[in-house]
């Protein structure tokens, strides 16, 4: 297939390195000249432009810039007169605002979806082959959705390896404010309390170990795209945070009250939940 | 040296593999009889007993045990005749509490230590040797503790390997309620927030990832260990619980207000101190 993918960064570089190896004939768009160039010389498109134009010849494209470009490159393929037979499939990290916005009124053969396949770092260099294998894929058709779009998206994402899971926009952006953007939230807000108390910061510092490492991973991340979590899934992540800070103060008052007994059946309770959680 | 260990699960097991190696003969004692028989299996120590009694040889002991353990082992150590000119340590991981216990009046030749060397798992088949190469290993002498008993050990720390550092418990515990136990409550309570929407916990679960994975590892661990934390470092981890939750509300008004430019600053500024809290 010809296969066209607008944003050449971490998934769209490694989306184009699985499906050209797929013997598919990748068009690559980026705002940078030199971006889709370097796209062209590592291999990971055939053929690149700045332009959307080039996208004329594709039958599939992926959409894999930040959120709030997806619409706008949309609206930028129809106008340049791209088939709207072409399906178009993006990889944000929410899906409700964005499925909304584009299907079916900007783009009819639109199927939403979202690669579960995150590193540390970002950007072209960083794309791989196979980095999508037994990574979660999801995607978010909604009753105007064609059929045979979805079918077409489908094959793709398997031929990648990755595990496809369907559901609605909603349920997906409720399950991952939990998994995905909550822990952000909770994360950051980690690393903004050890800042304020300026005294016990150099000790801390050298006594920090892997325990703290991993809690403040995600909170020290991508201050681009936290953000833009939070935007567009704000009333899922709010729903999420409210619940968090019950609990948290769950834990707060029991300490208050010296009640040991319930913290440690509590982190029992954790203990178990955690392990079936992440057994899957 | 003759150097005894109470409590051999994995600090006290390493310790014995390590101290062992470096030509010293190690008195084990345990609870259990086929735990001391089977760290002699192991080759973790030289001799071993339920009793500790067997530590009259010692030069220095090791309480390797359970933090409400300590103060109790140290009372038998006293009363069945062992010199008062042998040097005690422990290895727990809140120190204020448990030295204002047993120094000076208790045992006045002890030293509090805190080796921050900890594993996922727990118990003498997980020691391994050179746990505590480049690992922090704090200790916490006070204004009675003698010269001598400091640098004895202070010169086994430095012996394993690890960083030493020294200061006052009272300034260890409130640098371990940042990064080590404010993290067990952080990372609970989002495990314990993810289990209460029973309707998307199955899709949850399978989207769940590095991300989540890492951020609640510390609040699904050992639960004894957590709420003895909790217990032992009361006002420290109380203190760090208040300011967090003032860095959660500040999250939580700022998507309210819907000011995404504030939350990115945020992470931008998080980003910068995590790599520099973390580069150390």
């Amino acid at each position: 297939m010809n296969i066209g993918i607008v944003g050449l960064g971490l998934i769209g570089g490694s989306l184009g390195l699985d499906l050209r190896s797929l013997d598919h004939h990748i068009l690559g768009v980026s705002r940078q000249e030199q971006t889709w160039q370097r796209a062209k010389e590592l291999q990971t498109i055939d053929a690149g432009s700045v332009n959307v134009e080039i996208l004329k010849d594709a039958e599939i494209i992926f959409i894999c810039t930040p959120i709030d470009k997806i619409e706008p490159e949309i609206k930028k393929i129809k106008e340049c007169g791209v088939s709207e037979k072409v399906i178009i499939t993006d990889v944000g990290s929410v899906k409700k605002e964005i499925v909304d916005r584009i299907a079916p009124e900007l783009w009819r053969n639109f199927v939403g979806g979202h690669p579960m396949a995150g590193k540390a770092e970002s950007g072209l260099e960083v794309a791989e082959r196979n980095l999508f294998v037994d990574k979660p894929y999801v995607i978010t058709p909604v009753e105007t959705t064609p059929n045979e779009a979805i079918l077409v998206v489908e094959e793709i994402v398997r031929s990648l390896g990755a595990k496809l899971y369907r559901c609605s926009p909603e349920a997906h952006d409720r399950a991952v404010a939990w998994i995905s953007h909550l822990p952000v939230m909770v994360s950051g807000s980690l690393i903004a309390a050890c800042q304020t108390d300026r005294e016990s910061l150099e000790l801390a510092q050298k006594l920090a170990s892997s325990g703290f490492r991993d809690t403040s991973r995600v909170g020290g991340g991508n201050p681009q795209l936290g953000a833009m979590m939070a935007k567009y899934n704000r009333a899922e992540l709010l729903r999420s945070l409210y619940q968090y800070r019950q609990n948290l103060d769950w834990f707060i008052d029991r300490i208050e009250q010296k009640d040991w007994e319930a913290i440690e059946q509590q982190l029992q309770k954790n203990n178990q939940a955690r392990t079936k959680f992440l057994e899957v």
